[in-house]
């Protein structure tokens, strides 16, 4: 009965999220029903990051155990075999028999792509969620700043969750312009100097997130990156404790569940 | 009446190609529904590329005549307000009233963009032709470089194509590799040093080409980099005159028509 770490990517476009539905298609129903088909029995998976529907991942993490003993990379070829071609598994190894997704997750990344300007996005606009006006993507990062630390992020959580705590604590957050390069994985290669290109990447860091924080924390900083609202904005929201003052929730399709930090 | 030249972009994967069909959908209905509903009365094009099904362009030039006289850019803005999301009109200018884009073209410029590896590429699998061997993208340049000039190019040629001459001029072909930002136009923000990422693209400009002529090169020179062939197999080819020598036809969603020259 080993247990096996799982790393998957998967575009989210048709998808009703990560989590198993009853009624319609999660991504976790995909991946179950392909372990059916080699392990014979019915295997449930467990994942890192209830990812919503139509948000994209290039590193969710899984933990399932499997009643069939095989080596981890034979486990990696054999789902990628039967999976269907937009969700594909990245590695496959086998972990500590105690090894769970959700317990293990100590911090987790993500990256939103935004468009901007009046050409629309033929090739990324499954991927990037177009915003007309032109962005000050300087502006973004720097109002950005002020969420860096632990924070009661009570401003930038969807109304209908309950969580016990709304502190966090964000690690890293950047915001900068490139070209198409920043929908690759791993870091693309076109990131370092980029400072021309139609794309924006909002990437964020933290020890976990509230429900939708990510896009609520996007569509905040673009209200700064439009020019309707100051630099200073972020700060103010996150103070006010009150989702009522923050941005709308960015659209799902330009979020990527880059990493998740795990412990063995 | 006067005529327009257009430029547009579009995503190929659910149209039966360009050219007008009378029981499919190709990318010319789409476009001349869209003028129906703005001129009122039916409008021909014509497009420069004939592209094939499945064929992407960031730069197909069209032409078309109007009973309605408006400025180009509130005929672009007009069009991009009706046109499905896959479509884009990138500009749209008044041009002399006898300008036709098919005679206007003075040559084309065409990208080829492939994913090699066992990594399936989620977000590029529309836009890319996945080839699970490595491949050594200097050794296809290198390669390429005997097609470059004055040539008959019958040995790439699909069969079935009627054309007078298949001497054609190449000016230029090149083969680097690069990120997803291969897949973002103009010239991607990443192409000068990009020497790795898990993409290789086959760029190719020339004063006309014959059917699947792009293609049938891209599948020669894939041999090539798979190591299956030598580096003067692809000149060996050219020399045979016969399309049986050379390799097979590379898939259409790995084809973009980057632009068209083109005289007023």
């Amino acid at each position: 009965m080993p247990t096996y770490k799982l790393i998957l990517a998967y575009d989210g476009g048709k998808y009703a999220g990560w989590q198993r539905q009853p009624h319609a298609t999660a991504v976790q129903n995909v991946l179950e029903a392909a372990l059916v088909q080699i392990a014979g029995d019915e295997v449930r998976t467990t994942g890192s990051s209830r990812t919503d529907a139509g948000v994209h991942a290039f590193g969710q993490l899984v933990s399932l155990t499997l009643d069939k003993d095989m080596p981890g990379d034979a486990l990696r070829r054999a789902l990628n075999a039967v999976l269907p071609n937009d969700v594909f598994v990245r590695s496959a190894e086998i972990a500590p028999v105690d090894f769970d997704a959700i317990r293990a997750t100590t911090g987790k990344r993500y990256r939103y792509v935004l468009r901007d300007g009046q050409e629309r996005g033929i090739f990324d606009r499954r991927y990037a969620w177009h915003v007309r006006t032109p962005l000050d993507a300087a502006a973004m990062h720097a109002a950005g700043q002020a969420l860096v630390g632990e924070h009661d992020f009570a401003s930038f959580q969807s109304v209908g969750s309950e969580r016990q705590s709304t502190v966090r604590t964000i690690y890293e957050l950047s915001v900068r312009r490139g070209d198409a390069g920043l929908l690759a994985m791993p870091v693309a290669v076109s990131e370092p100097d980029a400072a021309r290109g139609d794309l924006v990447a909002i990437e964020v860091a933290g020890n976990g997130f509230l429900y939708n924080m990510v896009r609520a924390i996007v569509g905040t900083l673009v209200e700064v990156g439009r020019g309707r609202r100051s630099v200073d904005w972020p700060r103010e929201v996150l103070a006010a404790r009150d989702r009522a003052t923050a941005g709308q929730t960015a659209p799902p399709h330009g979020l990527f569940l880059l990493h998740v930090d795990a412990t063995d």
